[in-house]
């Protein structure tokens, strides 16, 4: 079957060219290139436009979007050097859905092996791929399934001896910049005119005037449920590592079932103070009343064994102390008396007043507290502060054990208009103080996260880009950002995320209150380096950007992130369905309220509040209800709080004292006022 | 009135003196320091013994706690060189009950300025507290208060122009070691024939054989209320510290009211985002509804306020931003349509649909969230993880902050039958596997306690004793050691307590299951070294002495520790009480029991189980009630435990299902299984 041909535009950026046409060498240089492959190539379409942003965007928009002028692939020249005027990968950069690296590397070495900075570059450069430049644009042109599409790509990237990152998304826009002159670089867009310029993505473009931007949010309200599912969804599998027995381990997941290696006791054991005694095991034998020569004494500290028991003679022992191998039984202290010492003061003889001892009595036999192999902790098991966990490894002898490793999370805020709490300085204007940052690291350093403090990402793409990349590079699994996700801000994140980072938006706004803005992200990321420990190295980082305001803040840090968490580092029981797991986030449960609260009708309310017990019941208390009191600016609304109470919507006349409400536990609750 | 003449014995400890009578030169010497003062002192009893530890005790038992011989002073010369069979201290140290080192301080100094290491060097040694002896022999023989007695030594102390550290307890023996000849030093001890020999102290005496020691304990049996309100009574008060705000203050308790030094927002900012309006006051005032020129933006991240708003006109504002500064209200974007755009695409008209906007709609007031001046957070509040408290300081811009400093822990383990358990080598005879330490230092860890390991002490008063000193030393405020107070044990603790660090011991027995052998004292310490911060220097430190089986160890640390620890960083209402205070320690709640326990008729049993919710009730549910189940030494009965059910005495028939107990809560509640 033959394909029709296909349709190329040059675009070159250049003030000279675009006062004097003829001053242009990249346009005529380029569309040879072109020329060569005529079979496959109608003659490409020349444009030159002064070094402007917004001329760039619009011919770019122009050629990707019209049904009459669409174009399958857009070379750009000129622009890309340093001088102020030159901005052509900032005006192409933000139109660009999807990256091709490998192809982009494919250029760059073929250039630099060839005429490098000359005006010929340009044309060398798009040589170095224009042969598989013809599949890739069929495929964008035509192609629906992100699995024939990512194909493609991956197929593409191979055949130029190259290889990208993976690609997560299904979109069409591929970027491969092309270096040429050294004033007079050039770029390739491929774009499809299935998806509309200049949002190929969901998020605004942020190059684009207001007007352009989205007066209501382009992302579908999803409920609350959805959303977890979709974070269980993208939260990677646990990891298994490796680590020593101690206090270290408080909090982490055991990975691995584990065994006992040694018996405990490991030997026969006194439970009390007393004498070791032989007990008859018949009738015929000796009683254990009467008096009896005290032949040896075994304590807790012996480190070897006591010698043989004698008949006829008792045993010294003290609670834990090992009994002598023949010694079956013993007696407690306050049943004896003693009837002489030696002149050492060392006991001579004793009585023992007791004459029903059983064979077995006080005695620990070895084994009986944890018997040699049995299943001391499974998979799936949380090593709890209360100590029976850390204590079952280390005293049957255990030395190291598998885990769930836990995730890093790095936390971001993001906004010009915020200032550290701890400057000095007076605010003015729309300051405010950044309090998300300390109190997110606050909670996630108490849940036992290693956290990385990200800092204040000014309102620039670039600097979101930076210290996300940053993070990303230094091993941080989980990157929470807090502000510009709501509509009418800056919103430089989602494009950040979507159009430099590659990264996916599963969701964008959430049925709830506070937190309506929530926005959830996955971004590939392939760390550099070898990777001597031969595990599979993540390619997946997820992102949560969480309202900037404190409490929306705290209570999504809470609802949405713990969860993730939470997977990530293995808190789920084996046998979990891949759905949405119960064992995950926050503790749910039932509490009567002790007074009535409004609610909201349209929206899920988490409704911050104190959970005490009583009498054998939880009650629910808001702390705050009128006037600003759970507002989601309020950060005080979290003050003392241990709960977030679950307020269902569509309650015309709210919910009334006495009523039981779903509640989700922050912290320990409040316990009986009196004993 | 005229005291009769007191009595003064002199022991020589001289090997060759016991076989050769006439070779001793330093009983006749210090004969005549006392024949000098002889209107005070009879003529002393002069006894020889061979250097015999045995010999030399009960020498002295004899002249302490016969009424026949009983003697106010005792002299010993001899036997405290390096030589190995000199033991003359260690034969003398159990046996005192209190030391005077502000006379011993005195003795030396004096004894160095004269004839010192001479066999005239005992005399002069005695010679320089001779006169203050009778007054301290008199209080010593006859002086039963508290009171009387201590302001006794002071007051001695204070006539020898020396001070010594602070006397906590009313018992009577002192000790002054004199230093005289170099071969040939002296002891003087005093005792009182009120008290016996070798048991001056509750505690056993090591040195005495098994026959002596106590053969049922020789602590009362209290109750496990009076003894939280023995540690309530003897722990100290907060210490206050200031401290930067930041994430590390989670865990501690506010010292001080802290007020707002900024007000939340500092400026009127909007609620949502749309567009500025000047809203009507009065019907005469234009209306909101209609098409308005865009005059100016507004967004979050502005620095600087926006210009003065035009009547006639609205300004685009995004959510959190200010407002124009003769705007007065917002009105939501999703009530407005966009008419028409600038050629930048910027919003050039805008149309208002809804006509009844009143001022101050979607408007947040200055300081309606925090006001300025505000009490934000006050004396004995928590700042808990949960982020609110950080998050009330970080956004009124509060830098630094007063809170009570938290205790340091240190965590030892004492026995020679102790292995640790990372050691690789199998286990012998009696040896058991340290696992107490790595679990008490998990929970404390995870408490937010800063804690020391302060290792395994071995079975000699000695490195008991240099481990204790070097944990004061270090700064650690409360020493708790696992093992070695159960009734028949080595028990080396109580002595080395007592004995030799000056401590008190409290309680040493509790009417509980398990930790029944539960020690408590606190332990005098000086801090050398000058203090430069001025504040006063604590002069006691507490310790608790747990029982070595693992379950009781971690039981009892939860019951008795914690709410020493709590006390001591503030954890309680400014109202509180100075009794047992119901906030501190682990909170209680009331709970149904989900099968039948048995209980214990004699001793309170804090029963490991389970707490869950279900439908707004609390359930209790053991770790285990059969075979080893709750066994003290059975750790495994702690794990995945969150609470002790409080199971009390006298049951016959036990805790039946359904019941509601008591319980005190280690973790989380184990949440509702569905939603």
């Amino acid at each position: 079957m033959t394909q029709p041909k296909l349709k190329a535009a040059i675009l070159v950026v250049s003030d000279t060219a675009a006062r004097d046409p003829s001053t242009d060498r990249a346009g005529p240089v380029l569309a040879e290139a072109f020329a060569a492959e005529a079979e496959k190539w109608d003659k490409p379409v020349l444009k030159i436009v002064p070094d402007e942003k917004v001329h760039i965007q619009r011919q770019i928009c122009q050629w990707a979007d019209s049904e009459d002028e669409f174009m399958n692939l857009i070379v750009t020249s000129g622009g890309t050097g340093f001088a102020v005027r030159d901005d052509t990968p900032e005006a192409v950069s933000p139109l660009i859905h999807r990256h091709a690296p490998g192809l982009v590397h494919g250029m760059l070495a073929a250039s630099l092996e060839v005429t490098a900075w000359s005006p010929k570059g340009a044309k060398e450069n798009l040589e170095a791929v224009i042969k598989l430049l013809p599949h890739a644009c069929i495929q964008a042109a035509g192609a629906d399934s992100r699995a024939v599409h990512a194909g493609g790509v991956q197929k593409l990237e191979q055949e130029a001896g190259v290889s990208g990152r993976g690609h997560e998304h299904s979109n069409h826009h591929h970027a491969l910049p092309i270096h040429g002159g050294s004033h007079d670089h050039s770029h390739s867009h491929e774009h499809s005119h299935k998806h509309g310029c200049p949002q190929p993505h969901t998020s605004n473009d942020p190059s684009a005037g207001a007007s352009r931007r989205h007066r209501a949010s382009p992302y579908p309200m999803i409920s609350v449920d959805e959303a977890l599912k979709l974070i269980y969804e993208h939260t990677p599998e646990p990891e298994v590592v490796e680590m020593p027995v101690d206090p270290s381990l408080v909090g982490l997941v055991i990975a691995e079932d584990v065994y006992a290696g040694e018996a405990v006791p490991a030997y026969r054991a006194s439970i009390v103070d007393g004498y070791a005694v032989i007990a008859p095991k018949s009738a015929t034998e000796p009683s254990t009343q009467g008096q009896f020569p005290v032949a040896s004494v075994s304590h807790a500290q012996a480190v070897s064994m006591p010698p043989h028991l004698e008949s006829g003679s008792i045993a010294r022992i003290t609670t834990g102390a090992p009994l002598p191998p023949n010694a079956n039984a013993v007696v407690m202290v306050e049943d004896t008396i003693l009837i002489s010492s030696t002149p050492d003061d060392e006991e001579a003889v004793v009585e023992i007043l007791t004459g029903d001892v059983k064979p077995g009595e006080n005695v620990r036999e070895p084994g009986s507290d944890v018997a040699l192999g049995f299943k001391i902790l499974q998979r799936g098991q949380l090593i709890t502060a209360v100590g029976g966990e850390i204590g079952l490894l280390t005293s049957t002898g255990t030395r190291t054990v598998k885990v769930f490793r836990k995730p890093r999370v790095g936390v971001m805020s993001t906004g010009d208009e915020l200032t550290e709490h701890t400057s000095a300085e007076t605010l003015t204007g729309g300051q405010i103080r950044d309090s998300n940052r300390p109190s997110l690291i606050s909670c996630l350093t108490a849940w036992g996260f290693p956290t990385s403090d990200l800092g204040i990402a000014r309102d620039t793409s670039n600097d979101l880009e930076h210290r996300l990349r940053n993070a990303l590079r230094d091993g941080v699994d989980i990157i929470i950002t807090t502000g510009g996700v709501s509509m009418g801000e800056l919103d430089l994140l989602k494009p950040t995320i979507e159009r430099k980072m590659g990264g996916t938006i599963h969701f964008g706004r959430v049925a709830m209150k506070p937190g309506k803005p929530t926005t959830f992200a996955s971004i590939p990321f392939k760390p550099s380096g070898s990777n001597p420990s031969g595990q599979s190295e993540r390619q997946t980082r997820l992102m949560f950007s969480l309202p900037g305001n404190p409490a929306s803040a705290l209570v999504t840090l809470n609802l949405f992130v713990l969860p993730a968490l939470h997977k990530f580092m293995g808190m789920s029981s084996p046998s979990a369905s891949p759905a949405q797991n119960a064992d995950l986030g926050l503790p749910l449960v039932h509490a009567t309220l002790t007074h009535s609260i409004r609610g909201d009708l349209k929206r899920m309310e988490y409704h911050r509040a104190i959970i005490s017990s009583r009498d054998g019941r939880l009650f629910a208390t808001s702390t705050g209800t009128s006037g600003a009191g759970q507002r989601s600016s309020r950060v005080g609304s979290l003050a003392g709080a241990n709960a977030l109470l679950i307020l269902e919507t569509g309650r015309q006349n709210g919910f009334k004292e006495g009523e039981v409400v779903k509640a989700l536990l922050m912290g320990q609750i409040v316990g009986d006022r009196s004993g």
